[in-house]
Formats: structure tokens, sequence, C-alpha cells
């Protein structure tokens, strides 16, 4: 599963204020379609934050970031990955999850 | 457990190959230690690959730069992190595992 939004709000280390689309990924999703679809934000909007909850899940991010750096190296788009710690509510109930924000370098 | 080695030889963005300092991770490894030896190679010698096999040792290495960031940010240095895929050798076996640049922005 790899559901998306845009309703985060993330400063740029540029310091732009701009939404940015986020992709959820749990430890089912596949990393090749998470890739695609980080590939498919990042041509459009530039950058993309994932996030992933639990060890499964950011398993799977990461690999996705992997495939993904593949997928627009050939667009001359070098991605790097910065990733932080953030507090997502589940069904009422906080959780600790990790968000990794996606960018060209 | 943290180890360190100084075997792997990677060809960074600018083009210039140089022995990266390599801190492999484990599942039971602690992120602020591993957090505390990425920022100290960081400021010596500029990047370090992490190395990880297997999604409870690629989580802690994830909560690890995630942490590492906030170490080195006071000194101006703005880190990111470059997935990439790599075969490891245990015990004579093959197993693929990820290999995470950690670079100045």
């Amino acid at each position: 599963m790899v559901t998306s939004q845009q309703t985060s709000r993330h400063m740029s280390s540029q310091g732009r204020s701009n939404p940015v689309e986020v992709l959820k990924v749990s430890a089912t999703s596949k990393p090749v379609a998470v890739a695609g679809a980080i590939a498919g934000v990042v041509r459009t909007q530039q950058r993309v934050e994932v996030q992933a909850i639990g060890a499964g899940a950011i398993n799977q991010a990461v690999k996705a970031i992997a495939i993904s750096r593949g997928y627009v190296a050939a667009g001359g788009i070098d991605l790097v990955c910065i990733p932080s710690f953030i507090d997502i509510s589940i069904d009422g109930e906080e959780r600790t999850g990790m968000r990794l924000l996606i960018e060209p370098r």
C-alpha cells in the first residue's frame, strides 16, 4: 500500500515553505511501486516526503529510495534523502515514525 | 554493535575516489551510539558509509542518521543520506544489504 496526500508543510533548506506530497509506506509496500511513485512526484514537484512507521515499513522505504535514484538519474537528478523523526497519530494513538524527505542534491 | 572498518572505496558525486570509513549497524545497535560514531567520522573525514542488513538493522541505521543530523547541524553541516544496494558476503554466503552513504549536502 502506498497512500498519497498533500498535507505536509516542510521548510526546505533553502527556506521555502512549500506543501510537499506525502507517500505513506507500509511493511507490505512494494519497493518498486513506491520507487515509481517517488520518481513521479520528484519529476513534477522536485521533492517528496515518505513516511514510514516500524522497521518493516522503513526497510521498504529505504529500498524504494535506492531504486528511485536509478529511475531519475537518467534525467540528471541526483536524489538525496533527509531522515527525521515524526509523531503520527493513528486511530487517536501517537506513534513515532520516520519522515524521509527526498530532494535533488 | 557498531563495527568500523576502512575498506570501502566509494566514487563520490564529485568524482573523487576516496576510501570511506564503514560503520556496520545491526538490529541491536543503539541509534544514539551509531549517531555519535557517524558524527565523529563526518567531522574528521567529511563522509561515512553505513551498512545494514535486514529490516531491523536498516531501521536502527535510519534512526541513527536522523539523530546524527542534529549532532553536526550546530557545526553548520547539513547531512544527507544516499541509499544503495550492496552485496555483502557473510560466512561465505551472499546477502543483500543496504549501503547508506552519509555526506554533507
